[in-house]
């Protein structure tokens, strides 16, 4: 069974989402993931808060990958990483910046014993600007970045976006650097230090508000709820279903003329108050009280069905069961259920990457703190046993 | 100059942000990126709601690419796509499943003449399961995954993210895929066809409510605006100063009793109802509002500056003309400027992904549309003047 990075090994000392959503798909991409932590485990491994919050999310980032605990403020600590890294490929950190340096594990260290060696590494706002100090949370980077000021409704305050949108785009856009690497030392033969910062990686997800701000002189409206952005089309929006809430957008005229046949209301679409796009923009309210009278008398997957079938863009505001029991993610393989023996049966992700003619790997639980310290630093560094315990003692 | 993709050449069919998004990062390192549009352009370019709102984001997605068209419903355009394609590295599309082939030009027609052809299609649910065939835009894809139904605040209804997300998302795990099948061809002598689903890319941004959702056994709350997504920190919000709101996350002890100290209320960390994490959380509204008072009278930048220096995790809701201006993205090259020949003065984006070693390319602004279909269509393709002057008159 192939896969694309076979043979490929990674020393991973990220951690909490950035980096290690990289090192997770390398790993279901077929590499050899060996997770580092510090004594006690990875802040994402330790959060609790919330109950049990950090276990899923654990185990979604964290299968297909072996555990070893070193403590880097030892010199055995040190010294174990400084050999993993000679016989590796890649070495992933996401610490803030200097970190690394400053235990004496970055980059001139790691890579004087191994040129082919990438070291990659992602922080919030790059390790060379004015910012590289600035604590970097995924909250703090949505603040920042025009993530909060652009999402909400008009007459609230700014509102974060519910996923942790600057993380993941952040550790994609590390795994997109890292792959780059590894090719391009295909061809020269050399590895090389690179990094990604969660502020650039978020940017260009912004760019239809940039484009609106531009374009209107600073004029356009910052949020404007889930109506179109330059308030500029109408059905578009959120509406009320009798069991939750379903999104519409008419795009072109087809979809406003095939929507009012479906509500039993043809007559409007000669309306003139509703016969072009500009005029239903000039009676928006109007046209979304129509549509909502409509949509709550439904249930959303009804409206879903008919709407599909009347060719009507929109999609049923999922809950997260929903999402989680997606059939079309469930059918593709792309969420698969895992028996784990810590946290018993959850549903964690494939790769979104699908190659013809390259197998899904299984989804190997995600490992115990520690459970491969002893194997990995006999087999892979041949160390004795007296050093291994020495380890293992100052890493429990 | 060297830069990873150097000398590999990029056929890209795809359109608006999510494919264009992965090939502008492929040009951004060095490939030759051949942007290949319908007569008249793709939708992106002809986009003109809300006044010029598509220029900006198609300056910003399409520099250091060149434009040709061709209309791919006719004989000649495309014997010109295969003829491309043969000579291709990667073939990039998003159009909706089976679009390609029923022109027939899909991957199999492609490949034939190729075998070291990398063929990358992105589509909203992939092209094998139940959701195959339902439209998917940006807002339909945050609707059924999740993002709106975590995004907003509780007594208001679930609310769309401001950031195209799940068209970025799927952009650069597109890239990512690339790359890796890239690296593979390296060492396998082969190229492959592969394919990300919208649905597929967003997900895993999805798991700290997931996991709240999981642990509380469906208790959670969906949305939560801008507190903490399992109602267990404080204070962690978006508070008003006088000109715009701050983010303020106080994870640690010595986060608060910092920020106590600030706002001139050192007694407040030793009050009982304050002086734990879990006693502040059962006076979250009351937390809230000392903290509000405070804010509300200074700056958010001076807010800023004063919580820094005292370590207190926060940063200002930027807006986005600051956004467009930031300094830490200017000082390092990851924002700037361009004189483009169309739009005027503009600000365009480097590539996210740092390499040791490798400079950033100059950014060459958009092309107008078709610029270069007579010089590629000689030079690449040796084709005769007549068959060139036959093109480029059913494509204009």
């Amino acid at each position: 069974m192939h896969h694309p990075l076979d043979n490929i090994v990674v020393v991973d000392l990220s951690q909490i989402y950035n980096g290690p959503y990289a090192t997770y798909l390398m790993a279901l991409n077929g590499a050899t993931v060996i997770k580092i932590e510090p004594p006690g485990g990875e802040p994402l491994r330790r959060r609790s808060e919330a109950g049990n919050a950090g276990l899923l999310p654990f185990a979604m980032l964290n299968g297909c990958k072996s555990s070893i605990v070193l403590d880097l403020k030892t010199d055995d600590g040190k010294a174990a990483l400084r050999a993993l890294a000679e016989k590796a490929d890649v070495v992933v950190e996401n610490f803030a910046p200097g970190v690394m340096d400053r235990l004496g594990v970055g980059w001139e260290t790691l890579s004087a014993g191994n040129e082919r060696l990438i070291y990659a590494s992602s922080s919030g706002y790059g390790r060379d600007g004015p910012y590289a100090s600035y604590p970097a949370m995924d909250l703090t980077i949505q603040a920042m970045c025009g993530v909060m000021y652009t999402t909400g409704f008009p007459d609230r305050p700014p509102v974060k976006a519910g996923p942790a949108l600057a993380d993941f785009f952040a550790g994609i856009h590390l795994y997109g650097a890292i792959a780059t690497a590894l090719f391009d030392r295909e061809r020269t033969g050399r590895g090389r230090r690179l990094e990604v910062a969660m502020q650039d990686a978020v940017y260009a997800s912004l760019c239809s508000s940039l484009g609106m701000h531009w374009a209107s002189g600073e004029a356009a409206p910052p949020r404007t709820g889930n109506r179109h952005g330059g308030l500029a089309e109408t059905p578009y929006n959120v509406y009320p279903a009798n069991d939750g809430h379903i999104a519409i957008i008419c795009v072109r005229e087809a979809h406003w003329r095939a929507l009012c046949k479906l509500m039993g209301a043809e007559p409007l679409s000669d309306d003139p108050r509703f016969s072009t796009q500009k005029s239903r923009v000039a009676h928006m309210d109007l046209v979304d009280s129509i549509v909502s009278d409509w949509t709550r008398r439904h249930t959303k997957e009804e409206l879903f069905d008919r709407m599909m079938a009347a060719k009507v863009p929109c999609a049923p505001v999922r809950t997260l069961e929903e999402v989680m029991h997606d059939p079309n993610m469930h059918a593709r393989g792309a969420l698969a259920w895992q028996d784990h023996p810590e946290f018993g049966r959850i549903i964690v992700q494939q790769t979104p990457f699908r190659f013809d003619g390259v197998p899904l790997v299984e989804i190997e639980p995600s490992h115990r703190l520690g459970a491969d310290t002893a194997s990995i630093l006999r087999d892979r560094l041949g160390l004795d046993d007296a050093t291994i315990d020495r380890i293992t003692a100052t890493a429990s």
